[in-house]
């Protein structure tokens, strides 16, 4: 399988398809786009996603593939990345779903506004903070007797997961105050051979 | 397969459940539970789901399983409304995904707000108006040349959208302006075997 990949690489949501593709050896070339500039919102992008979002993949057959987690249904299927149990399975899906439902419309939308827009923290919704202490806590208690989401190991749960609470600190969250997801996002860097971003920020722009 | 469901019949993500529960001949009992009654905030409820949301599935072993859409397709494994075809199984998540990050956070939010909530129009935030427009025409987009959103026919994607989409009347959305989207809300009825709510409201409390 050789495919394209669009993708901000400041963004989570695109990291998420990047490690699973290194992951699954997958051919691809990634085209960098800047999410703040425009360019997902042009005619010729619309034409490719009219979602308007990244990432979004294409085969070379043409056809298109958005959202991060079916991308990364799609390319891990078959793999150890996707337990072979039902419920297992469908436990995983339910970590997925949550965390683009619960976690990333308030932690990375808080990161986006604070990192990449960088507004000040007055004009950011208090809002967001209160959400995403509350999803991290929702994890604490997942994680305070399990190393990962699911099961016995790594599953697209985690990466999913893990993707914007890595980057949580640069949003303003203080892992220090969820020591079992904070030990969970190190143990899955070691999993992905990521260096850790601990409380440095990822984002450099 | 018996199983109890936690749900809130006013919710579509809940009766999204409910119909593929009843079109897989699934053994289940409903346990109604209003979710503006702070129920679903007591220790009873996050002892059995942390997260604090319904609708939720409890097995006859007392494992959980929560998110719509997780149980969905836990639900569905195995039947046409999931494709056999990879890259169409993949499509329908992609449909899954988007709904819930970028239809269900507009449209169903604003219908809550608007008929749960019965807030006047001046205290409900446009934004919600915007991003459920641009929603409904990315739909638009999709079903002018189809019967369904992936392949020839009923899929977990239409479910999962036609539940908010139905109420979209309720929540001030004009789906005149979406014929596509109006005619396979429609079709899509048909199949379920639910009486068209067309602009009529579906919530009566």
């Amino acid at each position: 399988m050789s495919v394209t990949v669009y993708g901000d690489s400041r963004s989570g949501n695109c990291q998420k398809v990047r490690w699973v593709a290194e992951r699954m050896g997958v051919d691809f070339d990634w085209i960098e786009v800047d999410i703040t500039s425009g360019f997902t919102r042009t005619a010729d992008f619309l034409a490719i996603n009219p979602a308007g979002q990244v990432p979004c993949l294409v085969r070379e057959d043409g056809r298109v593939l958005a959202q991060s987690g079916a991308i990364m249904l799609y390319l891990a299927e078959g793999s150890d990345l996707i337990p072979e149990d039902a419920f297992d399975r469908a436990k995983m899906l339910e970590w997925m779903f949550w965390e683009q439902y619960s976690h990333e419309p308030a932690i990375a939308v808080r990161r986006f506004q604070k990192v990449i827009l960088k507004k000040p923290e007055s004009e950011i919704d208090p809002y967001l903070m209160n959400k995403g202490r509350r999803a991290l806590g929702v994890m604490e208690m997942r994680l305070m007797a399990r190393e990962f989401f699911v099961g016995e190991g790594l599953t697209l749960a985690d990466l999913a997961l893990v993707a914007y609470t890595r980057t949580a600190p640069e949003a303003g969250f203080d892992l220090d105050e969820f020591p079992a997801v904070r030990a969970w996002v190190h143990r899955v860097e070691r999993e992905l051979g990521l260096d850790p971003i601990g409380d440095d920020l990822m984002v450099e722009a």
